[in-house]
């Protein structure tokens, strides 16, 4: 049984296998998990390159009394553009926790890492989202800002955009790419324009500063901020912080080290204390929106359970 | 050209691939590079199970200047054996180090961590064993005992063997074994009758007290020590590190942290300043063996430049 070949999925093949309303499923009860302790996640492990510049992340880790472990390398090598190949790549590796054997390769090309991300924003938007969502936010216009109203669609049913981009060409590409996806898309000036117009706003840019102001968002709206992934990012002032009544975040150890939540611990406008993790919403151990008129912030910064989740989901079995 | 599919190695493609006089001229230049500080090698990942008990290790690097770097993961499930199934498992996964592309998965089944550590054995008696070996020394039964002889006999050109094992049932077993590689082998009741017959001595086992003792080794031996490679383990009496003119590891940080040295350090019977890497040797900026009548002693406890350079060797390229 276990000496045989492992199964190795293509892209296609893997793309073929996601099915977005039982992920977003598995990612929140996966939060859950994380939230209570019972996923095991080691550090990261690192290697960087100088002559050309790149470098490579390693995860790994487990849901205690599931089947399965994961190990994902994600590398990211910029010059790669100049040669005409994506910057990102990425697999994982799929192996089964009661004998070490390996059971799967996933030859994703970080496609997976992408989906996770966009559906730990799903599960935000169950919890976190007004009851009624008019129109969805877009603050950028790379892969998350395609992906996020594509998985939140299956939460809100909102098919709706309203989009901002820091360069109008890029902006009015997203907006017909969006189209042909099923969505109406209204490209504006500034994101205060977005905010203007949303009660549900996604933030996915690369930002080093805060993009959007506490002031430029109304009561009764949810913020998701997945872009500030490593230290120096910023998308979210921090003043919106304190204006919020309900600050939840998908790890508080990481969010604190080098998320939107490290910037307003910073500036003093939110105590760690007044912070929930996802996972304890998910669980119903801290509550999520608790009025149509609050707003709620959550800082994703990526999990490592939900890549065991995401590949559990394409391999099949917990 | 990078978004071609890697390439999927099975153990049998693999075992084809290694050319043992070429691989062992690669592991001393990867030795070189090591000790020349050319090795990117960050801290081991780990995992660990209780239900049931297993480990995983994660290890990954590159050499500076090469085309690629590695990504090894290893498990250890001791109650595999009652399934029927190798309680070691493994597999390599080589980049390209332009651009992150994965080029290579080799599915060698811990193959080539054996193969690439019998290597080493064959490095250190290269530059440490006396210029005519008699007979080989061999303590322990397992998976080092076999590869080590098979490829110190391109090293020494011996294939005369002098075995001891705990087990005497497994000890008859690996003769037997050995006979048909083209052995002779003479199964003897001690270490120090191994020790008394033979100038060239191998320890294999995963023993935790000392098994050869420094009275029983005679002067214009060489021993390389390859079982001890975690906490607790010990095959050589501290003694026999006085004893010797020259000491070598494969990795100072490493060995000084739990190889034999660290016992011989606690024991007062060597000082990190008098021992030297292999890589060094290799280099010829510290000396191998000086005199027929030296002792030599080489702790090995396996670095993952040997990873790097044994699925380099299998790959093609550097």
């Amino acid at each position: 049984m276990d000496t045989s070949a492992p199964q190795v999925l293509s892209l296609d093949e893997i793309q073929r296998r996601v099915d977005v309303p039982r992920l977003v499923d598995e990612i929140a009860r996966g939060f859950a998990a994380y939230s209570a302790g019972r996923a095991v996640v080691p550090p990261v492990g690192y290697l960087t390159f100088e002559r050309p510049p790149g470098d490579v992340h390693i995860k790994y880790g487990y849901v205690v009394g599931e089947s399965s472990y994961v190990v994902k390398i994600a590398s990211g090598f910029p010059e790669n553009s100049a040669l005409g190949i994506p910057a990102g790549d990425g697999l994982m590796l799929r192996f089964d926790q009661r004998t070490g054997a390996l059971t799967h390769i996933l030859l994703d090309r970080a496609y997976l890492t992408d989906v996770r991300t966009a559906a730990a924003g799903a599960v935000a938007a169950r919890y976190l989202a007004p009851a009624q969502v008019g129109r969805i936010g877009v603050l950028g216009t790379g892969v998350q800002a395609r992906l996020q109203p594509q998985l939140l669609r299956n939460v809100t049913g909102c098919t709706s955009v309203v989009a901002w981009g820091r360069r109008r060409e890029r902006l009015l590409a997203y907006a017909a790419d969006m189209r042909t996806q099923g969505f109406e898309v209204e490209p504006v000036g500034s994101p205060t324009d977005v905010a203007a117009a949303c009660n549900l706003i996604v933030t996915t840019t690369a930002a080093r500063e805060p993009l959007l102001s506490a002031e430029a968002v109304r009561p009764g709206t949810h913020v998701t901020a997945v872009g500030a992934d490593a230290p120096g990012k910023q998308e979210l002032a921090p003043e919106l912080f304190a204006k919020a009544q309900r600050v939840v975040v998908d790890s508080l150890a990481q969010c604190a080290d080098h998320g939107e939540l490290a910037h307003a611990i910073r500036a003093g406008t939110v105590r760690l204390e007044e912070v929930v993790e996802l996972g304890a919403v998910v669980a119903g151990t801290a509550p999520g929106r608790r009025a149509d008129d609050e707003i709620t912030v959550c800082d994703l910064t990526g999990v490592a359970v939900q890549d065991i989740v995401v590949a559990s989901h394409v391999c099949g079995a917990g």
